[in-house]
């Protein structure tokens, strides 16, 4: 399948799962591993998260190559309190050390009533809202952070400081009972929507980026660097997620690399994740009745747009997601040649969509 | 001491307290509830956050004549697990509840490694930075959030339909080994900054506000509601707040005034403490020095404006409490003749600089 107009070669799940298990078992992943990793990318694909999808199965793959990312990691799960847990991910791939966290968190949480789990030294964390939103199919409120290298303007400075750091919270009970997600980095735009403008030579609006001189521009061909959401709210909150995180467990990356030592030029994250039991504070019956009566009161606020009502947190993605499930995963061009050559690269064989 | 240019009228910091203190002992507070509620208020003046100082006295006078604030209030603290309290606030004063909540959260951490404390039915929270800047004094990092009726803009909708629900973390060891911390709004302008517009009649910038239609204003005598900051993102963080806290206190504050119910009107607030024992995780001095050396790199990092390098979170604030600790409050006039009628009110002796 083929869309004429974009280019985009819709793929089956199915076979698009079975491809990029295949891949990540080439370079040493467990059956287990392999299959939780890919699950984390095809979810967000499927919600139409693309920037956190499969393209991001050749970077994966790099840094296994470039031994920053551990296929075969052994990890170690300590409890250090009765609610706590610090995990050290002997950088194992995120979706790995993150799953792992929040089911440690859920766990934690049926004892104390909240739980945390911290996260030492993991790689790419992929999409959070995947495993907050695990968490309230579990009748839990499910937060999630993540911290990696400077990639994001800090607020007053000409270059990088902090990172685009993610935050995710979940709730059980929207709209159709559905999880309300949200999943919002602390960038006022993606670094992948600045290399978008530059292949369309799109001008950027005003406010989003600045150039490597540290110059705010509209130019796409210049935009280096995200400025932050909301000014020092988002670099703010950018360096309060390194010190919940990073700072935490022991293995700074801001700090690292704004020296320009040796281990802050690898690739390097860490993260967190909460859960808090419904069930301690409140029926989680009436929880989601509430949770589904103020998705109804935002459906019926009066609209922006009259033929798009206003929406609660990842209802959107929800819609995609029973869209995809069906039609399958689009893959642009540069997606789909990168996973051609990856499949030549390791012989596997390709999906029979992605063959030319 | 009164400042020619502004007409600001400088209190000194025992005078102002000792004042508010007797204003609230005279509508039916304990000692050390007024001398608690007074504290959060002039920490937020010392701070230079005005829009949450004794500008409020007058309305929580207001609220308590009313019965929305109960000035001798019955708190329940229940233990629902170990690492987790639910406080039944009975309208407390806000300083009064969150003082509790964030007490009882670290001294669950203590226990869990993390803490929660949920706070059902109170009022007004003031600045949260002064709850979870406590909490990093005490060697934990510290997380508030409150919730309030509508007052923002939804993202997409012509209304208001959330609230500009607050967050603040703190941690300990920035500059000067001063706690970092960061205390925001979900608004991307406050209502404060739309009422200062107002009176000042300077026109706004694009993208702040709306008007009682629902149309984006730039006119400061139409804008009525706040847009979210960074759209969806903002209007996203304050609607999980919502569930965070009102929902799961089975105390909804949004549906009930976006229905029109009677308690939908009443002034009412919920709000969460949490609290994470650094020592569980790591040893708190690496912590510190941790902190103190990331709050030096970005001090270092080349600035947009030479005069002014890059602040960390608080640290704006920190300089102000400095200076205004020796210098006084700073009151503007509208906010000093507020005070005089309460004086009068009340009967109650004003700080000689109020005397006119």
């Amino acid at each position: 399948m083929s869309s004429a107009a974009t280019g985009r070669i819709s793929v089956p799940v199915g076979s698009l799962r079975q491809f990029v298990e295949a891949v990540f078992a080439a370079r040493g992943m467990s059956a287990e591993h392999a299959a939780c990793v890919t699950d984390a990318l095809i979810w967000a694909n499927l919600r139409g998260i693309d920037t956190h999808g499969v393209n991001r199965v050749p970077r994966y793959v790099e840094l296994i190559d470039l031994g920053y990312m551990n296929a075969q990691p052994s990890i170690d799960v300590q409890e250090v309190a009765i609610g706590s847990l610090r995990i050290e991910a002997d950088r194992a791939p995120g979706p790995i050390a993150m799953t792992l966290a929040m089911e440690g968190a859920i766990d934690r949480a049926r004892i104390a009533g909240i739980g945390i789990a911290l996260v030492r030294a993991t790689t790419h964390t992929a999409a959070l809202g995947y495993y907050t939103r695990h968490a309230a199919t579990r009748g839990c409120l499910g937060i999630a952070y993540s911290a990696s290298q400077p990639n994001m303007a800090y607020h007053g400075a000409r270059a990088a400081g902090v990172s685009t750091s993610p935050l995710s919270i979940s709730a059980p009970g929207g709209a159709d009972a559905s999880p309300i997600v949200l999943d919002i980095a602390s960038g006022i735009v993606s670094h992948g929507r600045l290399i978008q403008a530059r292949k369309l030579k799109q001008a950027l609006e005003p406010g989003l980026a600045i150039d490597r001189e540290g110059n705010p521009t509209t130019d796409p061909a210049l935009a280096h660097v995200p400025l932050p959401m909301a000014g020092p709210k988002g670099s703010g909150l950018a360096l309060m997620i390194e010190l919940l995180t990073s700072v935490l467990a022991g293995n700074p990356l801001l700090a690292e690399s704004l020296e320009g030592t040796a281990l802050g030029k690898h690739h390097r994250q860490n993260g967190v994740c909460i859960a808090i039991d419904i069930a301690r504070f409140i029926d989680p019956q009436v929880f989601a009745q509430e949770a589904s009566r103020l998705a109804c009161d935002i459906h019926a606020l009066p609209a922006a747009d009259s033929a798009h009502p206003p929406l609660t947190p990842g209802e959107r993605g929800d819609r995609m997601m029973a869209v995809r499930a069906h039609s399958g995963i689009p893959l642009s061009p540069p997606v789909a040649a990168d996973l051609r050559n990856l499949a030549q690269k390791l012989a596997i064989a390709l999906p029979a969509e992605l063959e030319i």
